[in-house]
């Protein structure tokens, strides 16, 4: 694993690493920052959204300066496998830059897209060698395609992460456009597989988290035809899960929304990753 | 003038604007930050650096939750013209994109090249007319060659900006490479008329602030050779100027370095501004 940037940013460090994923079977990127305290400190995992890579979050997201005050470590992975080996397509929301956080059961994808064991093990192991972490306390985010990965890896992996958190997630993929593409594609005609990757449907079927915290804007140009954040709502009135969901007037699905949010969600995930 | 963006922010509205520019014969682009309190409301400008636009700072910056707090509205002016008709160097030092805040008087630049006019007198007309603003209480701050700009076009327009400060400002560009080189271009072979554009020289010839705040990385690439914060701390110590100049262990020339002490310069101006 190779260290490829360093900078000083809040007293810590925002780092980039570069390393041969045996999951993807391909280089993977990811940015880690690193708050001023010593260790071992917690670890928030921030997935980012279609067509984004590692890079998107460190440089809009701010979640640097309260990060360093709360004493988080932040890991935010590439959304996919990439490079001229690797199977793509030429739409944004399929293939390089469109992973979905599961692992792709049908041909072309199958042999690198992994995306599921590559955040819920290999990448772990590799956080707890090189960081100064407390694996033990781990909360988990991301933003839209992002949000669904947070939702469907914290569903399915119980005791993984400590605390649960989207923006503008896909609540409900087998239902929406995006979802039904990219399952059908990554995952083939079996609908009980998709129902695995579906946070709506894993809720359903019994899944269940302690606590849940969800942002969206109002202004989302995805809000109705892929996002449909009620789904969740009612879900999770269902199963009784609590669920904070802030509708917020005015907010669109880009960065600037997530920014204005990251703030709330990192003490969110403090409180209980501290608690 | 066309509002060509706005996402909501912290409350807020992150907006960009294009317009024809009557100063750069050009069409200019711009940021404008716009606070959620109603007007009028007190103004902090930031100059950008080489090869920068208006966008670097807008996404990487993190002002828009102080900005947001305080009540400033920020504008972040791209750093020269633009297009096919506007000369160019093939180096990143010179020409579109190192506008280095003058309105140059030799061909090929000086047909275009007038930022200085531009900052000046145009945009501040246009925000007047624009945003909610008080312009009698404007501040200046800019990194880099941006930190260079918001020094010379304080010091030479008395009275126009309350409040200057810069993050890493190349601070005697008469008496380095990148100010050489832009000088020499843009300005000619008269040393008087570099005088005029060059900070330290301009203290020494009796230009005055009520104050100033400069911060620094020590792991800055370009401290040594290009921005040499001892020539300011000489002259202002001379002048009796008060200088907090701020040396940052570790931290380097990006915008991590700027958004780490982003909040203390907003605080400073908004301190001010507002007094």
């Amino acid at each position: 694993m190779q260290r490829t940037h360093c900078w000083k940013s809040f007293g810590g460090e925002q780092q980039v690493w570069q390393h041969e994923s045996r999951s993807t079977g391909t280089p993977m990127t990811f940015a880690a920052y690193i708050p001023p305290q010593p260790g071992p400190r917690p670890v928030l995992w921030f997935l980012s959204g279609l067509t984004c890579t590692h890079a998107n979050v460190m440089e809009k997201g701010q979640y640097q300066r309260l990060a360093a005050e709360l004493g988080l470590l932040v890991i935010c992975p590439d959304t996919s496998p990439r490079g001229e080996g690797v199977a793509d397509a030429p739409a944004y929301d399929l293939g390089q830059g469109a992973g979905f956080y599961l692992d792709a059961t049908q041909p072309p994808w199958a042999e690198h897209f992994r995306m599921r064991s590559y955040i819920l093990d290999e990448l772990p192991s590799l956080v707890a060698e090189t960081f100064p972490v407390d694996m033990a306390r781990q909360g988990i985010t991301g933003h839209s395609m992002g949000g669904h990965g947070a939702l469907i890896l914290s569903l399915t992996a119980p005791g993984h992460f400590r605390s649960t958190s989207a923006f503008a997630p896909i609540v409900a993929p087998s239902k929406v456009p995006w979802g039904e593409k990219a399952f059908a594609s990554y995952l083939g005609d079996d609908r009980a597989a998709w129902a695995q990757h579906d946070a709506v449907a894993l809720i359903e079927a019994g899944a269940r988290l302690p606590a849940l915290l969800v942002d969206q804007g109002t202004a989302d140009a995805f809000l109705e035809e892929q996002l449909q954040p009620d789904r969740l709502k009612v879900a999770c009135a269902d199963a009784g899960i609590p669920l904070t969901l802030g509708m917020h007037e005015g907010y669109d699905h880009s960065y600037y929304f997530i920014a204005s949010f990251m703030q709330s969600h990192l003490r969110w995930h403090a409180g209980r990753l501290f608690a």
